[in-house]
């Protein structure tokens, strides 16, 4: 099969790369007050690019937070639609010490290149727009299918921007699916499509004692210490096993298929090779009655992410600070939902609460955990495109991290969504030395063209 | 009893306080290597004031940290000899935004000076500075005994400068006995010295899971979080009632005598006052079985300071962090021996660490608990000195604070110590909004005239 649009991006891939360093270099960091601009900046960069190669009603639509940035081509008439979606800003790049090139000076070393969002998302939302931007060049201007481009600022931030507007504005946002890429794949060279995520609820919690800061040579022993009792409290959370303690915590969740358990079980997956190369700790830990795959995918799990308060620099200083804090998320399978839990998890931890101490628990956001069918001709049409690309038959597999927008779309849209993602297992994901794999950039590109072509030659939705 | 040097000190108030405002405005702050050239610059404005009254032989020390100030006056043959010690460096300010006025901007309000140091120590020992200039103009450049003056720059660092000097040069700090203002009187208007002292040892605790920050999503359940081991390890170090579960801990403690328990019983102390007033939590916490006195003079206690590293910005950031240290303290009492606890410390919580984990426990400082005899002649006059000023008998408590310089003082000089100190239990040292009561600085320097003044009259000690 000769394919125009693949015979273009292969062509243009060096400015293709170029082009996404650019992206990269704008710290578009979510989280962060002070990268306000610079993540606004990210969106209307991609608007002017959505604008340049041929797809039309581009616009930013303000939210509370960061803006979305929209585009669409709706002209093939009987074809179906997608819902093209990524996020356009990044994790903070912090412990900036631990990065051998600068966060936000995309570098190429060894095949990859390295940056904050190289592959979270930037790179492989990026992905998308080349890939239209090459079936646009081939097709004369024309896409084989109509698509709608949505793109949101404060995926890392857990922003409500996008949830609103899909909400509110379902209609604008109406297809048949919507396409993803912000997962990895199994292994190297071993195209995946992801069928579950878990879910997830952000929490924090404050802890506060005396008044005011207190020296701790003439108060301790007798004034409550925020630190002390957030241990306390923490420590009753989870036992030595990893099982969780919060009651009633596992009572809804629903476990995967057999034959979803027995596929995973034939995955490439060495335990010992995990452990040592991608974690790279001691041991493994967690619920030792369930394998490791099932641990990361279907169990949830509660991790301290930090613990900000009192004093943190260098040397000594006595303080018995007045407040500490907690950030505490929770990973969620299905059919736990992110409210429950959050409110089992609340009045357990207020029934732990130290003498002396008061304590506020704070959900900041949650998302849905999801479980997707595998027997829709999307899902169908990326096995086949991703297997023609890497020449080895797709496997499915869940991922143990969250995308709340899945589960928005299906809510709002009544849609499915496709996930085909091109990170690999070290890509370093929120953490220094992120990376993305330039040839799964490229793999990626030429996937999403075979599958958009393969869509467009069937006969299945509408408009 | 007509006193000059008292008549020199009243007329002169308004200007030792406009002096003590300029030495609180240098940010000498030891544990912040930024501040290093602040720190030396106290230094040096004291050793031109120490020279400017009047002392002799002037002269910075160098040590491996900050420097010593060193001067003297020794001609009074017969008269006994003081080594007044001091200390210019403070305390970190933050959190910053919780002080009423800038730390390093002396604000007058209420009748107080507010600033970091204004009265640990900067203060308490300018006190000392402006009782000798006091002396030596009403006696003609003379003074009624010897005086060596020994200030250090890193009291709030545990740095290991002066202990080093103490024990290394005795002979150029022979004296009779040591003055120390640095702690605190246990109620205003009432004279207090204080006779006893809890010891410590700051400690840090590191934990290693995996080799990098890890993606709580692709991770969490099988991978260590060294927060949530943190945890584990540090509420299993004390009991609900605050009882240190470290095997032995409690061994070597020699619990103060009925007289002393007696003499507590009968301070002007209201438990429900301090907690309100003082502490301002819900609850006071601690051993239930001891007094709040004894658990903050007699009772060890541990505590948390603060737990660095992973994500403390704002919002949220799903990482698992590579490490965590926790800032750990311990207050000592007679007659446990710093090295050995923190030996039985090290030992118990390695002991704990979780599955996964690599502990690193390390020592950053430690000191001496101390008690002192209070049937010198020195402890007598400051009874008498302070009384005098007060018009109320002195009393005689311990703090729960630790200034190591005591025992160092006790072992390599063998002198007492008289701790005359005149700051306030709501001083807010080492907190927002430190101060200093301007009346008690006034008083301060009176009774240090009427200390000295009075030695100088007996004839006890030879230079």
């Amino acid at each position: 099969m000769s394919i125009p649009a693949l015979q273009f991006a292969r062509e243009n891939q060096s400015r293709f790369l170029e082009e996404l360093k650019d992206l990269l270099r704008i710290p578009s960091v979510s989280t962060l007050p002070e990268h306000r601009g610079d993540v606004r900046r990210a969106a209307e960069v991609l608007a002017l690019e959505l604008q340049r190669i041929g797809l039309e009603n581009v616009q930013l639509i303000e939210t509370t937070g960061h803006p979305l940035v929209y585009a669409d081509w709706l002209h093939a008439a009987g074809k179906p639609t997608c819902l093209c979606y990524g996020h356009y800003d990044v994790q903070p790049p912090d412990p900036l010490d631990e990065w051998a090139s600068p966060p936000f000076e995309p570098t190429e070393r060894n095949g990859n290149l390295y940056a904050r969002g190289a592959v979270d998302d930037k790179g492989q939302m990026y992905m998308h727009v080349k890939a239209l931007e090459s079936l646009l060049h081939a097709h004369a201007g024309k896409l084989p299918l109509n698509v709608r481009v949505i793109l949101e600022g404060e995926e890392e931030v857990g922003g409500e921007g996008i949830a609103q507007f899909v909400r509110e504005h379902p209609e604008q946002l109406r297809a048949d699916f919507a396409l993803i890429s912000d997962t990895e794949m199994f292994a190297p060279d071993l195209p995946t499509l992801c069928v579950g995520l878990r879910g997830m609820i952000y929490t924090e919690i404050e802890a506060r004692g005396a008044a005011t800061d207190l020296h701790s040579g003439m108060y301790g022993g007798a004034a409550p210490n925020p630190f002390f009792a957030l241990c306390q409290v923490l420590a009753q959370l989870k036992d030595a096993d990893g099982r969780i303690s919060i009651p009633g915590f596992y009572d809804a969740i629903t476990a995967p298929s057999t034959q979803e358990l027995k596929a995973w079980k034939s995955l490439p997956f060495n335990e010992e090779e995990f452990q040592h190369k991608e974690v790279g700790s001691s041991a493994l830990t967690g619920e030792s009655k369930y394998s490791v795959l099932e641990r990361l995918w279907a169990r949830p799990t509660l991790e301290v992410h930090g613990m900000p308060g009192g004093f943190t620099g260098a040397g000594a200083k006595t303080v018995i600070p007045a407040k500490a804090l907690a950030k505490v998320s929770m990973r969620l399978v299905p059919e736990m939902e992110p409210q429950k839990i959050f409110a089992l998890y609340k009045r357990y931890v207020e029934s732990l609460c130290p003498k002396g101490i008061m304590l506020d628990v704070r959900l900041i956001h949650s998302g849905d955990p999801i479980v997707l069918r595998v027997d829709n001709p999307y899902v169908q049409a990326a096995t086949a495109a991703m297997r023609d690309v890497f020449g080895k038959e797709t496997v499915f597999v869940r991922s143990g991290g969250s995308i709340p927008i899945v589960g928005d779309f299906e809510r709002s849209l009544k849609i499915p969504s496709v996930m085909m993602g091109f990170g690999l297992p070290d890509d370093n994901l929120h953490a220094p030395n992120e990376k993305f794999h330039i040839a799964n950039f490229y793999r990626g590109i030429e996937s999403l063209i075979r599958f958009f072509e393969r869509l467009g030659a069937e006969k299945i939705g509408a408009a």
